[in-house]
């Protein structure tokens, strides 16, 4: 006789055959009536094995669709500034680019706020989905000003890393950035080059990278899918007495 | 005769409006006919004016029922480790908070990792909206230790701050914490307590604070209405030639 309740051996099959990859992210479980089969078990007892499964993040129920093996999230620091590139190599993941757009752009307020220049200056935006694996992880939205912007528009995007053209070739160091981050619901634009609904969840990063002297040279709008990744830091208390006053 | 376009001037009288309270969050706006009237103005000249509203962040279009004037994002900086009624004081918010649930549960696998201890284990769970002047801005699930939990729940958690609590009446001095940060589409129980759509953008935090000696003491799940709040912070380069190795 087993010790364990019945579900509880449904439940680490399907988790051994997922972390094995066997079962590999986007798969469609059998169904039920499949795993009731397969298992020689009752419906309810399936109906557990894939609620705990459900909770565990490592299937999702997709409705009148079925059951699918989930993407497990990329879990990023958010500790210093790096680029996406360095990112997902840090990761061991692949990360490749494809461009969407390049082109002069009126600076909006924000963006000319963002990049200390007056509303309408001309500016560069590049658009890039950024994937890692293969997969769109990222919608990014890169304004440069002019000057720096149009020597970079004549890289390959898709195979040069933006921080690297600019620290490398183009003279111009990255100090700091100030990030601001958002959850948001996709917009159509972003939903489509993500390839995701739209009304997904969305984490919008703005980023405004500086150079020496305070100078910002790289204001970015990252989407970032929000089902696949998630930001990690630490964070110390205040000392106690500057902390009360 | 007027040195800028038409919808400048209702884009800013309305703009004033909204900055000086007399049309505040959440009022409707009068419809296109009635800003064509007030104005004096016509049809395309109100919309490009909304529009630039809209883009300002100032109003919002909800499909059906008329253009909002939106709440404005809470800024919250993340730097070091603060709790809600901190963070709100800080920024000129009156905190209150009203206590939903507060109850010994099992842990289950996330709980019982973030405390380190045996899934199963004993907890406290205190679940509790917190409002900033009286708008809801996130629905918290707090963990505790049991010992620590059960002295924690026989205060008054609708006034006392679980950090100050902690800190000052149980000698348990906060060190630091892990953030981990996630963005979500709300889920039933939190789009109740947030009173907002379930679907709704989300930031889930989940927090684990530290005391001495390295131990964890409060693990807590951070449901912040993505419409309400967005975090900022500062991140520094690396040196390159750590960076590059």
């Amino acid at each position: 006789m087993s010790r364990f309740p019945l579900y509880q051996g449904v439940e680490s099959v399907l988790a051994g055959n997922i972390a094995d990859g066997s079962l590999p992210p986007e798969t469609q479980l059998p169904s039920e009536d499949g795993l009731v089969q397969r298992f020689k078990v009752s419906r309810t007892t399936v109906r557990k094995a894939i609620q705990n499964l459900v909770e565990r993040g490592l299937v999702e129920v997709r409705r009148g669709k079925g059951t699918f093996v989930t993407q497990p999230k990329i879990t990023q620091e958010l500790t210093e500034l790096t680029g996406f590139v360095e990112d997902m190599q840090a990761l061991g993941r692949t990360p490749t680019a494809r461009l969407h757009d390049k082109r002069i752009v009126a600076a909006d307020e924000s963006v000319a706020h963002h990049l200390a220049l007056e509303p309408g200056t001309l500016v560069v935006r590049i658009q890039r989905v950024r994937l890692a694996d293969g997969v769109a992880m990222s919608f990014d939205e890169t304004y440069l000003p002019r000057d720096l912007g149009e020597k970079v528009v004549g890289d390959d995007l898709e195979a040069e890393p933006v921080f690297a053209l600019l620290e490398d070739k183009y003279g111009t160091p990255l100090v700091e950035a100030e990030y601001q981050l958002e959850a948001a619901a996709a917009d159509p634009v972003t939903a489509h080059a993500l390839q995701v609904l739209a009304g997904s969840p969305i984490f919008l990063i703005e980023r405004t990278s500086y150079t020496t002297g305070n100078r910002p040279v790289d204001y970015e709008r990252l989407h970032y899918r929000g089902d696949l990744i998630r930001f990690v830091t630490r964070l110390a208390r205040r000392a106690k007495a500057s902390m009360r006053r």
